[in-house]
């Protein structure tokens, strides 16, 4: 087996993983990835190969495993016995939020460490778990490269008008602002826009992440200068279980005059709304748009009405735009969504090509559309390989 | 003297007035308008005529006006004299909320009024005031017409998906939906645009509605088809003091981890941020345009920011705009606001005119622009005015 670099992706309940070979200067093939699954509860660990097979003897019940400590201690010896003892070079983590300082990936050292700790209060749905796992792999093979890649390091070129709320200075200035998230995925796709399509790399791209997360960046130059989500991940976009951008007077509302807790609205906003919350049925996409009943189809206009919205909000930022992208989950597969969202935009300059969209063409715009339109698969997990060996050279 | 309308504004502390004369089918000119300050404190009256000089006698104070009631006493009693008993045959108000119900004004009657008693957890803020003004000339003019002109009865044409926020169906269907204000105010530019400007009155029209309150209000054939203010008054752009939209999680944040309490924050969202916020100078546009400070110039930033912004999205909800209409203080004086929002707008198809501009003319565009921009003067006075003295001779 070639040297390796392992991909770690921690959640409050799972640890997601992939394991990419390190021979040259970049990463190369995904030798496998997987998670384990339902950590305090009954876990599993469960992997697939680099062709998607699954890996023989996964799923496998691990009864044993409590919290991420334990679990990260199985999988480093699932992956020891797995792979025949090949030599991990570096551990990338995926870190939800870099707060202000972090503008990229940064190997990890105890100052680091104690700067992703003290941002826990504005992630703590997330950031204590990756913590946690950082930790866990620090216990075990203290001389491991471990290197952080932020949802938050590509938003930090946003122009100041673009991080700041209208809040009180004294407010602000304690990092209450916009971060924007999904960084990573727009990192993909804008490098992945230089490579493939160097003239609108250069332009005003409008890229749509549209998975069970949602949000929109406007890039100018392959850069950040407009994005929807927010301080937290709950802005923006409407999404699977989140309700996205939402007057906060509700926020009030629901606390002074239904009697609601902050944890009960939280617990609400973060979980029971979006595509869930309106149709009552479903947080998936595709099952909604194959669902006839009618709260199905008013979750799904809500959707499409959401980004629509949105999309025209960040053009009016960029003033204007060349190029869109859609990925993710729903912008790679729901072909039905992204025809309905380009014929809306239509005005700014959108000729959309039914047929392409329909056989899930790269580009989905016809030739002489003025906005070229692109659905281009993403891939969070390679960016994360890349940088996390880039910096174990150092 | 002839017969008169009076048109009153009930908020927290203060009561604005204005009496129209009303010897016609429609209102004729505004005979005066004033207000009763600081109630329930060093309280006063002051006054103005048609001409806007101000009534011999006024400001006066008025030591024992403690309540609604105790003012609203004074100002009949005041208005008698002061109109030598002239026949109010019509009292208007302003109310803010008419719920999902109200398409219009309405003839307040005890069953009226107990609905708009049952809209107060909803709008807390002004709707008290607003009823203990109708009770209070009610118990003085038992026979005297009252009529409910509501800041959301304009959008009640707006689209479900429109007003509905991705939340669970639980919710929603309690009446936490988008609702949308300053509907009188754009009820009088639809139909000054009708009469002045009637091929653009049938088209697309964004009307930005910018004042210590601000909100714009997508317009197709007239009727309201999106807005930016929400289910509060806080929603969409940032204001004079009030913050506008704002991730939701903030307000969770500054709860849960800052131990602020919703009263605080609510008091913050509502008076110490927006303009004053940003800047911690002041909330006055015209006071900031002023200000050498670079943090007056960042407010202004943000405020330009956010209006280009939403004006963004709702072009999106109209599929591209023909129209658009600055109102309101800073949308009636603030030329150099105007012009920077105008500037960043050029890609919509808006041809500025910047001599145009700086002088305050009714047409900012140039003959040629696709996108014709005006200056209207509001009057909301007026439409509460009409529909009060309509409703009076039904």
């Amino acid at each position: 087996m070639p040297d390796t670099v392992l991909v770690i992706n921690a959640g409050s309940s799972s640890i997601k993983f992939a394991l990419y070979e390190a021979s040259a200067d970049r990463p190369g093939a995904r030798l496998l990835r997987g998670q384990i699954a339902n950590i305090g509860g009954r876990a599993s660990l469960e992997a697939s190969d680099a062709h998607g097979e699954p890996l023989a003897g996964t799923p496998r019940f691990l009864p044993a495993v409590a919290d991420h400590d334990r679990a990260l201690d199985h999988l480093l010896n699932w992956l020891a016995r797995e792979t025949q003892g090949t030599r991990i070079l570096a551990a990338g983590h995926r870190v939800v939020h870099g707060g202000a300082k972090y503008a990229g990936s940064v190997r990890i050292d105890p100052q680091v460490l104690d700067e992703l700790q003290s941002l826990v209060p504005i992630a703590r749905l997330h950031q204590p778990y990756e913590i946690d796992a950082i930790r866990a792999i620090q216990a075990q093979h203290p001389d491991l490269c471990q290197v952080a890649c932020f949802d938050t390091a590509f938003h930090r070129t946003l122009p100041d008008v673009a991080q700041r709320f209208a809040l009180p200075r004294s407010i602000s200035e304690t990092g209450v602002r916009r971060y924007g998230f999904h960084g990573l995925s727009y990192t993909y796709i804008a490098e992945e826009l230089r490579r493939s399509h160097a003239t609108c790399a250069e332009a005003r791209v409008i890229v749509a992440h549209l998975g069970s997360g949602s949000s929109l960046c406007a890039m100018r130059g392959g850069r950040s200068v407009a994005t929807t989500m927010g301080f937290t991940v709950l802005d923006g976009l409407m999404m699977g279980t989140r309700s996205g951008s939402l007057d906060p007077g509700v926020v009030l509302y629901l606390m002074q005059e239904r009697g609601m807790s902050a944890e009960a609205v939280s617990e609400m906003l973060y979980r029971r709304s979006g595509l869930l919350g309106v149709s009552g049925l479903s947080a998936n996409m595709a099952e909604l748009l194959a669902s006839p009943h009618p709260h199905a189809r008013e979750a799904v206009d809500s959707y499409v009405y959401s980004v629509v919205r949105e999309t025209g909000a960040l053009a009016a930022c960029l003033g204007g735009i060349d190029g869109l992208v859609f990925t993710a989950g729903i912008g790679e597969r729901a072909a039905v969504v992204r025809g309905r969202i380009c014929r809306e935009l239509g005005w700014l300059g959108i000729e959309f090509d039914e047929h392409a969209n329909e056989t899930n063409e790269r580009c989905i715009s016809l030739p002489a559309s003025r906005v070229q339109v692109w659905v281009i698969p993403t891939d969070e997990e390679s960016i994360i390989a890349r940088d996390a060996l880039a910096l174990s050279r150092h």
